[in-house]
């Protein structure tokens, strides 16, 4: 059966990147009020899409932007087979700066063998896989082989703030047995990865203040604490000469990653060289004791996101400054508990004599880390249809970055997902010229009509 | 003699107040090109008021903004009394926030006993002192008591670029015994201070570089050095747990108080509580061992005067920066060198491990620390003046900022500045609403009429 769908996806591949023209000349950005209009729009033409491939599509207005919810119609498909989720995110990052486009961002072009456009690979180009998968079952057979259901949002890149009370309050049109989710990247252009392990988030917005105005340094320097000084001198101390993060018990809850992980990570031929050379730069540095590939994906990290207060424009100006101001945040490894170490953090910072500045401390999101069983009839399933399509078994491996709806799913709804992304390095998301390469498009669509039949196999 | 100047002046201050309202409603803003065609006005209109007291006037262009000379006619006054330089500037501090002015800030009105204006205080009112006690004494005497030689710049505001190679390359115009300035603060409203000891200061712009781009802190966190990290972590040794400056030989040449002056100044009757509560401070904080008073004039002091680089708008963006900086200044003591200290903080910052990130250093201008003798027979001469104007004597105090062209006088002229100032802490320099009060513009009027006079009593 899986032929004729490959088939179909092959003599239809024209028709396919016409669709994903459209998708993508949508400018769904979600974050900047001025593009609001557009996120109707892009919900639509998730809804028909999925009409077109024979589910049963529902819009949801939420205090944001819409959410697409769609469902296999329930005389559809075999109960006995697993119950896929697909999440994905309609919505896209702002285009700016727009004079470093060669083409406008919302008029997707095909040139060297890629998609150019703000949302082709993050990530409209690989909701569009799956998209197609579906349609192209539906052309094929008329109908799915396992009940699928989909959630689509619009507000992925300005922070999914209605998502989770979405999931929580449709827990019931939300039962699956696993999710899939395609918005990570390929291990390179021949070897599809599954990321079987994210790390969670923490974020804090850390205002150190005193007096009621910037003060002249001459008249005041040297007699009071300056909150700059103070926050320097704070955040200075975060980590020890081994570069690990000094808060008390920050360490504690994490496990580490087991031996047979270790083993393969380190078979993995990772390039080191390159991934820093890429961002220029100029060697390694972490936390004592671990490679590069161990530090991002297993070992938490901590980062000064920025620096503010006081002077910052050109020249000079002799003030000490009324507050001083970093975002820091924590990428958490598996097991840390974000509320405990956001505690601990914030307990750490209060610890220091600040000599009379204040501080204030507003926290941001937090995410969990994750990391799912890899050996699961899922993951071998979709191992199948990653070989089957890509000639090449894929590698398992986590990511250092955090997708906050993978611990939704499984606080909420209690399952796991797959995370297996057609992206590539270099498909500049989130920057000017973002693209996404025709063979990962053909590849994701290829993929997610073989994931389908692969894990209707799965006896339940 | 000097009783019909002070009656002059006391008969003529009504229209003393009206020129001082001329010269303020001049915009002379230095640092704004789009104030730029009113620093000729000023200095046109300082020019004219030297003539009408009876001195040589010129204006001399400079690559900035004309700086202003005059001298009393060679036939004019005794040439064994001592000559006086008058320093001052016509320029003021842009006026932003304009909607926090009461009334325009280049409409000057007097209410409740000040007369409110950009520059009333700094430096056009003060400067206005010196114009109308030469004015007095030519409408009373038709001559001068002494030599006297008028320096007035429009760049004081901005930086005083032009200022230096100007005193350097009229050396001979510029020949003095002793100079003045008039841009400090009375000790309190009744009580004028001779300032007789200034900071130096030293600037610094720190940036460390790393990555090409911000990058990915999920992507990247924890495998690189992150410049905002090591920032802080350099600069947060920059205090020991004495908060004394940790950079090698810092303290080395500074050169205490001397016990006198140390009396002197425990009986000042400082208030602490209120010159701390002013500005919203809890606490007294600084090198241990010293109190706020000799923290402030003696002591060398460093702020971070403020922290840019990454993200520092609303809420959270998660990257690591391409690179974090900070402005850093010292405040020098007497007989520390601004450029020693320079290459000592420069080879400090330099002599820590920044894990692959690179140090981008910017010096700007350096001003030397000055102490001069207190016990002068300038300084008795104005000590006698302004007791014979305010009934009470002064009180001799040192300064924590800096006044840099006390230094270029000394260093290229090779003489001493008495600093005798008459702004209040109320009157809101380099701020909304600034003012100056009519009692210490008359004051000021008065001292410098009796300062001439005091001055011709000495014998070279």
């Amino acid at each position: 059966m899986l032929d004729s769908v490959l088939q179909h996806l092959d003599t239809d591949q024209d028709h396919a990147i016409d669709r994903l023209k459209q998708f993508l000349a949508i400018p769904s950005v979600s974050t900047d009020p001025a593009f609001a209009m557009h996120a109707p729009r892009a919900a639509d033409f998730v809804a028909d899409a999925l009409r077109n491939a024979g589910l049963d599509a529902t819009i949801h207005a939420t205090p944001g932007h819409p959410i697409v919810l769609a469902h296999t119609p329930a005389n559809q498909s075999p109960p006995d087979a697993p119950h896929l989720l697909f999440y994905g995110h309609y919505d896209v990052q702002p285009p700016d700066p727009l004079d470093e486009w060669t083409s406008p961002p919302f008029e997707p072009v095909v040139r060297d063998g890629a998609i150019f456009a703000r949302g082709a690979s993050d990530d409209k180009g690989q909701v569009a896989c799956f998209l197609e998968a579906l349609h192209a079952w539906k052309h094929a057979h008329n109908r799915l082989p396992i009940r699928v259901t989909v959630l689509i949002e619009g507000e992925e890149e300005c922070g999914s703030g209605n998502l989770r009370p979405f999931i929580e309050s449709h827990r019931k049109q939300l039962t699956a047995d696993v999710a899939a989710i395609s918005d990570t990247l390929m291990w390179d252009p021949q070897t599809v990865a599954i990321t079987y392990g994210l790390r969670g988030l923490l974020y804090f917005d850390v205002q150190l203040h005193h007096t009621n105005r910037d003060l002249h340094s001459g008249m005041y320097g040297g007699t009071l604490a300056n909150p700059a000084n103070v926050l320097t001198n704070v955040l200075g101390r975060l980590f020890d000469d081994c570069h690990r993060v000094t808060v008390p018990g920050f360490y504690d809850d994490v496990i580490p990653p087991n031996e047979g992980e270790r083993q393969r990570w380190s078979e993995l031929g990772f390039d080191e060289g390159e991934f820093f050379a890429r961002v220029g730069a100029q060697q390694p540095h972490g936390e004592t004791g671990y490679s590069t590939l161990e530090r991002k994906w297993a070992r938490p990290s901590c980062d000064i996101n920025g620096l503010y207060g006081g002077y910052a424009a050109p020249g000079a100006k002799t003030i000490i400054p009324a507050f001083a101001a970093a975002k820091v945040s924590f990428r958490l490894a598996p097991n840390q508990d974000p509320g405990k170490i956001a505690e601990a953090f914030t307990d750490w910072l209060k610890s220091h004599n600040t000599h009379g500045c204040r501080w204030q401390i507003t926290q941001f999101g937090a995410a969990d880390p994750v990391v799912v069983a890899s050996d699961s009839p899922y993951i071998t399933a979709a191992a199948q249809a990653i070989e089957h399509c890509s000639g090449h078994p894929p590698v398992l491996i986590r990511e250092g970055a955090t997708i906050p709806v993978v611990a939704d799913l499984k606080q909420v709804l209690g399952i796991d997902t797959l995370l297996i992304g057609f992206g590539l390095a270099g498909d500049r998301i989130h920057a000017p010229n973002e693209n996404f390469k025709l063979a990962s498009f053909t590849l994701g669509c290829r993929t997610y009509a073989a994931l389908l039949d692969k894990l209707s196999h799965i006896q339940r």
